[in-house]
């Protein structure tokens, strides 16, 4: 337990994954009220968004009413996706409200990258490049990567720990070309292949590799294991996690119609709470949140703590 | 990673949590429909029924053509749960194709006995003894006993280490009154407070009073953490779980509306198959066994595997 970190970080995912997903379209407003309430919660990040070709994606149609009509709260950071230069080039209009992490995306899998990016390792390490060469002309040091697929992939298999971290070498020598040293790498389990055990092996060899890299973890509950990989992170002292209020969410893209959100965010901070470990969350704003999510969408959510509630009160009321 | 089980066995509740609980009676043939299926997964403890009062649970009314009714399969181990001596008896007519396990049930908690047993401590030791006098004229010796609300109560707050284990002790007490040695124990989470730490401290505090008890973990997963309270319990070597097929059941009686089934079986299953732990299950089998419950109780059910798939196939397609 020595490794544990006293505090972690969590950037909730829940609007940009979840809302596109939805069979109907959600009106911006309600969009804006979900967002709006996160931000209350004491949540310091927040991907609220995706700038995607709406005739793929119709959910995010009204990308700009959103991004122009929520209150952004002190502190907190905002950020898009983007996954072409046009959505970048769009997203940038609004670098006032918004913030732009994860800059270099890459797949520790090229099958997926073929399958949902439309591209390969080299078309995409180019269009990485013109990412961080953008960003940079915008005054914005691209110093955080993201690997998909980081543990395994519907058509590649198990991702072994030599690829992710061929991979990673890979983001830090964009990165390098632009004279930008990495600090952030996230691990992404896109299609739901990690493990307490595969979660331990990947950040045991990126320690040994980049001791001072930060890693952030992002899980997908479709194997029911998300926050027992959550668990086996916090044991190997990872302090940063992605996660879905309510557990909103899935990937339209990983073929696979059993697709589940992200490790729902009110689990892992009722988690954290129980095991000493500081998330600056209010988990009953963050519950009131979960409700309103399952509100906006209109049915319901797998989130366990908005339902079972955290045990805070249940011992206060026995006090 | 070195105090990992190389196997486990599992014990599945699913019918006897799941089954009593729906709004809707579910017909004789259905329940013995799943237990049949469940039988043929490679499950060797199923618990299968209920000897209660028809009255209080009128969805296990038709107990005795359930047991009379299901195919026993040879190395399966079909148990019953009963909680007073009128049910004991009823259950002992079926000794023949039912086995006795878990004799011994205390509460970690009294105001728990109290509201669920109608009972006292005082009053379910001399229950016990009982139940332990009625076995063992049947030729019965009750090694194994169980200890609800190990970890937490709703009505009596966070128990400690050392209330557990002065409980455990009770129940070696009543064993030994009758010249039998406890052989297992069993902590249910019964309203679903464990977390991995309570988890490793509880079995850490067990194998230091007792070192050669069996330990079996029973969670719920109301506050969605019973995946990484069984994770927990394997590394802390516990080779024995309880768990529900689909995440059928709840518990009725623990005054929490949000109250969540056991742990999903197949989930258990898929996690130990990922990390070479030895199961003995067909998952494939208990994917299926999984579906029928759905069709059995007429909703879904919170199980994840048998959404997301088993990695597996997936890695054999790819070969």
């Amino acid at each position: 337990m020595s490794d544990r970190p006293k505090s972690i970080e969590i950037c909730e995912k829940g609007p940009r994954e979840g809302l596109q997903i939805e069979k109907a379209i959600i009106p911006t407003e309600r969009k804006i009220a979900l967002i709006d309430a996160l931000s209350e919660t004491g949540l310091k990040q927040i991907q609220i968004c995706s700038f995607v070709d709406a005739r793929r994606v119709p959910g995010w149609a009204d990308v700009d009413a959103v991004v122009a009509g929520f209150k952004p709260r002190d502190g907190v950071r905002y950020s898009p996706l983007w996954l072409n230069e046009k959505g970048l080039e769009r997203a940038l209009q609004y670098k006032d409200r918004l913030s732009f992490r994860d800059a270099i995306l890459m797949s520790a899998s090229e099958p997926f990258l073929i399958r949902n990016q439309n591209s390969d390792s080299k078309k995409n390490a180019e269009r990485q490049h013109n990412f961080v060469t953008i960003l940079k002309e915008n005054g914005i040091a691209s110093e955080s990567a993201l690997i998909q697929a980081a543990f395994g992939c519907n058509f590649a298999g198990d991702i072994p720990v030599a690829t992710l971290i061929s991979t990673i070498q890979q983001a830090f020598d964009i990165a390098n070309e632009h004279s930008i040293t990495l600090k952030r790498v996230s691990l992404n389990d896109t299609m739901a292949w990690a493990t307490p055990d595969t979660v331990k092996a990947a950040v045991g060899a990126i320690r040994e590799r980049w001791p001072s890299l930060r890693v952030n973890l992002h899980f997908h509950n479709t194997r029911g294991l998300g926050i027992a990989n959550v668990y086996a992170g916090l044991e190997m002292g990872v302090d940063s996690y992605d996660s879905s209020v309510a557990g909103l969410g899935g990937c339209p893209f990983a073929g696979h119609k059993g697709a589940a959100g992200n490790v729902c965010t009110e689990d892992i901070v009722f988690l954290c709470d129980e095991l000493g470990i500081s998330t600056g969350i209010d988990i009953d704003k963050l519950i009131a949140a979960a409700h309103l999510a399952e509100d906006v969408v209109g049915h319901a959510l797998p989130g366990s703590i908005m339902r079972g509630g955290p045990l805070k009160q249940l011992r206060e009321k026995l006090q």
